[in-house]
């Protein structure tokens, strides 16, 4: 049974578990520094299909397959599979998901969808509708490129506030039982604008929604960032992890410097890999939480982390047409049971 | 407290009840068989705005916006809006919800996202973690023209098994309560892949989803299509429900005819408008459902009715890569206390 804390957040009297999470990635990702962290890192992008859209949909179809695999569950133990993506219409989790025979609801949260698909089927599986839900995402630097930017054969600079789209595919599986990590709340974030229009920079897009959801998750929960081991923000990367502490502070009170990491710094070195301002996209968060935060929430190096999904909400027709880019950030806390 | 029925289904031991709807369409809708049902029919498709997918936004702000009015509940009464459209990256769902300063849960299901989105509200609203959730959609013949097919100033020769997306916006609040209409049940549908290749038939994509969860919400619920008064199918059109009722007796043994409409069949006159196969888009199931369907439960002169959402999963991408399109189909029972 569930109950609302304050306005914003949901809180579980019997936690869901997380049963079993997967994380793959391509070739940049498999050379960074989480490589030994992910399921597989495939050499070749392309995953030996036709087109970059059908490597995309392969990745979550792996993600999925693997981690129904890790939980020592069949495809018929899963109710509903809860996947999202950046591609038009959400082709990379239809055909990524099809093949499974399993009732699926497509989610558009775009880089915020890890944590939203987490925080909706933790919904679900306590709402005792669902026994087993899984929660996955994908994105693929060449399938965001061509839709969002410009062909890849076109060679454009990209500008210093740019993230790059980690090509990969993520996924867990959310359940009831006895497992080590727990899912006790989780928020859906609100829509948030400050008139960002640079679709070069995510993350000033992304930062207000962040500081937003932050500040009303603590509010409502009545904890203190060092109540957390570890507040995680999905893709801000460091243009936008520095827009954060600033506005954590001017606009919340809040100094989130002692805990909080970005999964867009994380997943890339800096210096070594030509990624801009970090990673991001929809894998991003998905597969640094789906391998790496879940391993040492399992391994107790972690106890408590909240994690917070942040999505610019833009289509490339809508910046074309002069619009904002709202950002949004959905949240959801893994704790160590 | 929900719970499963079968393998599919969802059933709620206190079912949510649907508080309050509204819809609004553009000027074609208003020159059609249900004009008399709707909120509002605007006379100028683009609502005064700059372009099309402004226009399509601010019909969905419309619909979310009369919705609440008619339950007589405030913003600050909403927990949670549950939105998609076809446009790219859902830009209509957070462009019409962003101003509502409510956590905003962005879905796709193409044309099947109003059934969805009901269907997600109740069973958010029955985990007792949201006490009201707006489920909304859109779509716009235009945006979904220019986005789908070619630009209007082109002059396209539509086919004739080819369908009319709907301008329109469409909302309800669900809740709990004692209010007339509730939700008993919902089911989530299964992605099915008939290799259905050609975009300009909806219909043929769509009718095996439709069979099927059909075929598997009367098996989870040992009921037959007569006990219902109504099995209402999303937008199917001419084409697509001569496919279901052959398919369903074909495949599962069914015979849909006696009870079954279709949304696409009901909003444009066959004889007198220009709308080839029927209806079509998130707000043809949304705006019919929202308005007459509601309307004839609260007045007895249905009583049980199953809403069959049914989307074409497809993006005009994949299809020029070759993919099939699948299609989906999302239930969800309404009955009048």
């Amino acid at each position: 049974m569930a109950s609302k804390i304050g306005k914003n957040v949901v809180s579980f009297a019997q936690p869901p578990c997380v049963i079993a999470s997967a994380a793959v990635t391509g070739k940049t990702e498999g050379e960074g520094p989480l490589a030994r962290e992910f399921d597989a890192c495939y050499p070749d992008d392309g995953l030996g299909k036709a087109n970059w859209n059908e490597a995309e949909a392969e990745l979550l179809f792996q993600a999925v397959t693997r981690a129904i695999e890790k939980g020592r569950l069949y495809r018929s133990d899963i109710d509903l599979i809860v996947a999202g993506d950046l591609l038009n219409q959400c082709t990379a989790s239809t055909f990524g998901a099809k093949d499974f025979g399993v009732p699926f609801a497509g989610i558009f949260g775009a880089c915020s969808t890890m944590a939203y698909a987490m925080a909706l089927a933790a919904l679900l599986v306590d709402g005792k509708g669902f026994d087993n839900v899984v929660a996955a995402t994908s994105s693929h630097f060449c399938s965001a490129e061509k839709q969002f930017r410009f062909p890849l054969e076109y060679g454009g600079q990209r500008a210093q506030t740019a993230q790059r789209t980690v090509t990969g595919g993520a996924a867990c599986v959310i359940g009831r039982g006895y497992e080590d990590i727990i899912i006790p709340r989780a928020m859906f974030g609100k829509i948030t604008d400050y008139g960002i229009k640079d679709a070069a920079n995510m993350g000033a897009a992304m930062a207000p929604a962040a500081a937003r959801s932050i500040a009303e998750y603590l509010e409502d929960t009545g904890a203190e960032p060092e109540d957390f081991d570890m507040i995680l923000t999905g893709d801000l990367g460091s243009t936008g992890t520095a827009l954060l502490h600033e506005l954590a502070v001017e606009q919340y009170g809040m100094d989130l410097t002692p805990v909080h990491e970005d999964c867009g710094n994380m997943i890339f070195d800096a210096r070594k890999q030509d990624a801009h301002s970090g990673g991001s996209g929809c894998a991003c968060s998905g597969v640094v939480v789906c391998s790496r935060i879940l391993r040492q929430l399992k391994e107790e190096e972690l106890r408590r982390v909240l994690f917070v999904g942040t999505g610019a909400l833009m289509s490339p027709d809508v910046v074309l047409q002069g619009k904002t880019i709202p950002g949004i950030a959905h949240a959801v806390e893994l704790v160590r049971r």
